[in-house]
């Protein structure tokens, strides 16, 4: 076991027995949780976003330290900037923290209770899931926002940041945990993982004594190695490889804005377009307006051969190009003869992440919707909308590529779930 | 790798090559499936009733060649009974055709579609999971009730049915295999394995490109077994130690019919109580009484100390009696004070199954609801009825002993999963 001599390691000699005694104290603090008044879990926010506020000079050089720690290092410039707690964004954390309390609360709402003819009646009761294990990367601002989540759907968690954020979560968790005192609720309910050694991850995704889900938010290799390694159930988010179609009977001009946009609005994002699939009959009209718009916003078009006759100056598209998840200014553009042509290419290249179709034909826009096997699935608009804010549901702590228990956006439903609730007479079974 | 001498597995000598065919076949069908018309999956679940009952005498046949080789390995009375297919068995099949064809298609059902301020509308749309793998032992009518689930729900199945019941279980697939044919489906929608090859199981649970969950229906060994090496996701089914508290409140018949209902109605299930909590103060009266009940029904006790004061002649229950899944007419008894000691006994011991609580108290009974953390949490009703059919799911693939996904029992919309649906008229995002 290789302990790193930085501070916040020096006490946690072993490892297992410090990670197995955060799973049980997270544990008790489930059951405490499970029974917290939507009041009591509102008031922790509160205190955690007062403590923040009266700490922030301290979060900040917490945060200081860790960018020039992160410099000394050679972190590069991204990894950089999403490290640091401006004070703007210590600003947003607080703002994020009232937020989730306005948020309803999931917890105890009771669905379809019906009468059976046994005389029962029977329903469904969302309760939390139990104890949440959160893993990622750089961002410090992530330590408060899955706190939050979890603590609103009356979740214990254990979170597991970045090394070279090592200092901000610690400042942060000491605001969370003097929050939930402040309002009762156990210190537990939030523990931060306070040692950077490796070893760490491995054991936490593998007590499922103690942890009931895991959530990694990073890099594909993160999640892919969490989702090979793990012993709990993973809610986990891969590729987003996005695909818009617009079909003959599209308004042109709606095409446009919705390819653009869905394109150019943001590169970085999962629900990011990134390949565009043209219909033949309007590829002609199409593909020189969109050239231009794209353009202007400097993406490069790699096409197919038929997108390559009207368009000469793309770049050829290889094999790799369809199932490529740029996450830049670049896209892929084909040519496809109807809505069956365009499926089968979304079937067969997409991630099942997000998929629209561009279209005012009534029996394609129901077919796209039934057939396309995706996360979300759009009519007329752009794959940016796949988000939990733009959903409705108020806070996303991720989006799942899974299909089971939860598909697309994550918010506070996702980190419960519904057990059964029989309220009898008397009744026994014959 | 062993291929056993056994007709069926004759011909297949290179077990992973034919488990990958059937993932393959089984990933191109469950695409068919999801477009199929709930039509068309009715017209399905009737030709392959109409194929069983015309082909009855050779299933019974085949039956009988299973019974009887059964017998020669030396299977126990219990397995063999599971095996047999008698004529009465044979008409339940059929009916259970019937029956499924006659529920709602779940597939396709849009919930909450509501408009966001961005002018979207967005709603989730039941979908098929996809391709389900299903593995059980020797009750050859699983293979009907499960592929009549699998196909009602949209998906594609591989069925793995146990090596005593493969004569049956072909012949059942002939029948499957033609009526799917004859409502113009594909064959491959549901798959019966025709190798009893162990690896073929192994296979099956670690190809998550072409089977999105595995539901194990049997003993626990089994279940642990692919739980722990299922590269896809489980859904399964382990212990039922469910409980009855009896509050100091409750109506004493009640209380009564429901503690004897739930222990003796059928001692081999997995929502018979195994363990009766007593509040301290109806103990006295209580207990005399239970003894003569469960006397007549030849229940051993096993009780705590207080319960021996009280009932001299019960046997001394161990810290091995609590937590243990008797399935046998023996109920460990414990006399405890008031709910919260209840409900920390059902919380330390319990297998978060079913738990009930008899009592006429308004407060309580919210208290035990909210609190117990179980997949079926009752007040005043017996445990007996934690079922899929009598909390008209319809029908049940088994229960879930998970939280994520699906919790308690498993109906057609545990087989199913949920898409966002975005309807828009041209909108992007800003």
């Amino acid at each position: 076991m290789s302990v790193q001599v930085i501070p916040t390691d020096e006490a946690i000699r072993d490892v297992e027995a410090y990670m197995t005694g955060l799973g049980q104290s997270a544990r008790q603090a489930a059951a405490a949780m499970r029974r917290a008044s939507g009041g009591a879990k509102n008031a922790a926010l509160l205190a955690i976003a007062a403590r923040l506020q009266s700490r922030r000079e301290a979060v900040a050089a917490a945060n200081a330290e860790d960018m020039s720690r992160g410099r000394a290092s050679g972190l590069d410039a991204a990894l950089l900037d999403r490290l640091e707690l401006t004070p703007a964004r210590i600003d947003a954390m607080i703002e994020g923290l009232h937020h989730v309390a306005a948020l309803p609360d999931p917890v105890g709402e009771i669905d379809g209770l019906r009468f059976r003819p046994s005389g029962i009646q029977v329903g469904q009761m969302r309760v939390p899931l139990g104890v949440i294990g959160i893993i990622y990367e750089s961002r410090p601002n992530v330590t408060v926002e899955a706190a939050s989540l979890c603590l609103k759907s009356g979740n214990a968690a254990i979170l597991r940041g970045g090394s070279e954020s090592r200092g901000s979560n610690a400042a942060i968790a000491g605001c969370i945990r003097d929050g939930l005192s402040d309002a009762g609720l156990p210190e537990a309910a939030v523990q931060v993982v306070a040692t950077t050694d490796r070893t760490a991850v491995g054991k936490l995704i593998t007590m499922p004594e103690y942890v009931d889900v895991i959530i990694p938010r990073g890099g594909k290799s993160l999640i892919e190695r969490i989702s090979r390694e793990a012993r709990v159930p993973v809610i986990k988010h891969l590729d987003g490889v996005c695909h818009v179609y617009v079909d003959a009977t599209a308004d042109l001009d709606k095409a446009i804005a919705i390819a653009v946009n869905a394109k150019t609005h943001r590169y970085g994002t999962c629900n990011t377009m990134e390949t565009l699939l043209l219909d033949a009959p309007v590829a002609e009209v199409l593909l020189p307006r969109l050239a231009v718009a794209y353009a202007e916003h400097g993406v490069e078009l790699r096409g197919c051969e038929r997108t390559r006759l009207i368009l000469p100056e793309a770049t050829v598209a290889g094999e790799a190009d369809w199932g490529a998840e740029y996450l830049a200014p670049i896209l892929a553009v084909r040519v496809v003869d109807g809505i069956e042509a365009a499926i089968e290419h979304i079937e067969r290249y997409g991630s099942h992440h997000t998929d629209a179709i561009v279209t005012n034909d009534y029996g394609l826009s129901r077919r796209f919707m039934a057939e396309v096997d995706s996360s979300s699935v759009m009519v007329n608009a752009s794959t940016r909308f796949a988000d939990g804010v733009e959903y409705g549901l108020g806070a996303e702590i991720g989006i799942s590529t899974d299909k089971l228990h939860a598909r697309g956006p994550v918010g506070l439903e996702g980190l419960t779930t519904r057990k059964y609730v029989v309220l009898g007479d008397g009744q026994i079974r014959q």
